[in-house]
Order: C-alpha cells, then sequence, then structure tokens
C-alpha cells in the first residue's frame, strides 16, 4: 500500500537532552522508520559496534565520500570527521521509508540545503537550569565540559529560525508522542497526498 | 500552564464522507478543543437546538455582523445566509483554547484570507466510487442529489492547493488519530514555542 516516498525527519538537540531515548521510543513505534548510523574516522571505543554506533571508516575513505557527493552533510569534531551516506537516506526514503537523523545543527543546515523537504526538529530542555542539573547528575563531564556544553546550547538557540518544530522535552513519553505526531502530520500534507485524490478525477 | 494563543483549525470535505463522526471524536479526545457553531437565518428544523446544531438568527442581525466585520467568514444557500462568529473564534483562541471550524470551501478561503495562520485540513473519501457507496447507503439523498453531490466535490478538488493537510478518511479512528496529531504537530511550530527557548537566554 505505501508507494510514497518516505519522509526525511532531522532531530537536533543539545548533549543531556534525553533525545536517544526518544528516538529510541520512536523507532519502536514506527514500523517504517530507520535510523541514519553516522560514518566517522575516528577509531571505535570499547564496545562500539560498526553499523550501530556509527560506520567505521578510513580517512581515505572518508574524503573519497565528500569528493563523490556521497554525503548529505558532514563536519569536523577534535581532529575527526562525521557524516551522513546520502545512499542510505535516499534509498530507504525511495523504498517509502522514513529515515531519521540524528545531527548537530550545522550538519542540519547542509541537510536542509540538499534536501529542502527536510523536516527539523530540535529538541529543547524546559530550561537551561534543567540541562544543567542532567548533565551534573550524568556524573560524565566535567565542570568545565558542563559549562562548555551549555555556551554551546545558547549557539543552538541562536539558530533555532532552520527548525521546523521545536519539541521541549519535559518527560519521554509526551516528547516521543510529539514527535510522533509531526511525522503523521507530515506525512497528510497536500503536496503529499493530493495525487491520491487528483487521480480519481 | 497553557498560556499560548490557540490554533484555527479549519475542517472541510464533502457530504457523507464522515466528518461529524471524526470532529467527535477528536472533540472528545482534546481537552481545549472548541467547535465553533454556525449562525444561520433559515428556521430551525425539528429537534434543532439553538447554540447546539446553529445559532439561529434574524436576516437583521446577521446583516448586521456582516456590516460590522463580526463574521469571519460567511455565505448564502438556497436563500439563506451562514457564518462564523468572529467574537467566539478569537474569544476563545485568545483563552488559549483551538477552536475548530467545519465549513465549506469558500468559508475556509475566507477564513484563510482573514486569519492567515488558520490550519486548513480536508477531509476526503479514498476514492468517489467509495463516497457514492456511502451516501447511497444513507438511503437520505435522491439519485439527482448524489449526482449533486459528487459533482461538487469534483469542483472541491480543483481548490485543494488552499489546504495544508488532507486526511483520507479509510476508517474513522485513524481519521481521528491524523486530525489530532496535524493539530498536536502545529503546536510544537518553531514560531509558537520559540518564546519558550528564548525567554530563559
Amino acid at each position: 500500500m505505501n508507494n510514497s516516498r518516505g519522509k526525511l525527519i532531522v532531530v537536533s538537540g543539545p548533549s543531556g537532552v534525553g533525545k536517544s531515548t526518544i528516538i529510541a521510543d520512536l523507532l519502536e513505534k514506527r514500523g517504517n522508520m530507520r535510523f541514519s548510523v553516522s560514518l566517522t574516522t575516528r577509531e571505535p571505543r570499547p564496545g562500539e559496534q560498526n553499523g550501530k554506533d556509527y560506520w567505521f571508516v578510513s580517512r581515505e575513505e572518508f574524503a573519497d565520500m565528500v569528493e563523490n557527493g556521497r554525503l548529505l552533510e558532514h563536519a569536523s569534531y577534535v581532529d575527526n570527521d562525521y557524516g551522513t551516506s546520502a545512499d542510505f537516506v535516499d534509498g530507504e526514503m525511495s523504498l517509502g521509508n522514513d529515515v531519521l537523523l540524528d545531527i548537530e545543527v550545522q550538519g542540519a543546515a547542509q541537510v536542509k540545503a540538499a534536501r529542502p523537504e527536510a523536516v527539523l526538529v530540535f529538541v529543547a530542555p524546559p530550561s537551561l537550569e534543567e540541562l544543567e542539573r542532567r548533565l551534573r547528575s550524568r556524573h560524565t563531564d566535567s565542570e568545565e565540559k558542563i559549562a562548555c556544553r551549555l555556551r554551546k546550547v545558547r549557539e543552538e538557540y541562536a539558530r533555532m529560525d532552520q527548525y521546523d518544530y521545536i519539541v521541549i522535552n519535559r518527560d519521554k513519553n509526551s516528547s516521543a508522542a510529539e514527535l510522533d505526531a509531526i511525522i503523521t502530520a507530515e506525512h497528510c500534507r497536500t503536496k503529499d497526498r493530493i495525487h491520491l485524490i487528483r487521480e480519481v478525477e
């Protein structure tokens, strides 16, 4: 029955906001949704699996993909490269599957430029104080690192206009439900459905 | 908690498509949603209640409201006037309630012109054949009336571009869920939420 092209959903949000839990919920809830695993040139950490956490590729392979336009977006952090495979995204979408990307604000801008039909969703904390509390309760970041993350969120907030939707993560169930509703609604857009009624004329 | 302005949701769709059932489901599901009862100059039919089925007003009252810009849209059918009270709609929205209008394609265009933020949803049948079957099974319309209704749907389809969303009513539960998702998604739009994150800066 599903012969329409899938949707490209880009989700961004600060570290500690609870994005991964929401995404896991959503992938469980929606059958035809695929998560795009990022490519990276960094070394796998203990326990990380190729194709699950990242696709681990060499610097040469990565450079080659950039060169040949096979990445939908890419960026460097701390001397390593990260990117999104255009082949994976386009392939799944043409099968009618929705594809979800979990990427940074800069990457989201690149995806929107390359695929204007992409739907951009930002997951925000209820407040910066609450985000700080969540980061602190993880006991994984130094004070310096937490301060750095909070500075970064303020920078991200300044670029909010590029996002279509904002989900404020007060609790994970209602946030997953909102993200789910956004995707359902995007499938109801007139431009996506008009052929279904026009073909009966 | 809810201090943001409500949404204006306009639902249109042909007679027999099952719109009223979907709307009743939605009103039950969403607490802060108000249905806008139309005003009319026609006489009440047996059993019809003022303020429930319609607000029954005199021709003079109606003309006065048109004159004073107190109708969001209005139209005439078979020598009677029908319209939507701007006071009711604006009042409920400013209280933070969503307002749902069930009006024709022409009225929807008037509302969109007056309130560009209105969200327009068209409820369509799976096919014209199916609509014809549903109309026939009601045993209320003559053959001539059914043919007239089907002609009207084709005219409506030609004006589909003004709608933001199309819900195809295959079964009432999934259609009510789609309409519900559309309203939830519209509340997540960046323009409606950016103040919530900007105020923490």
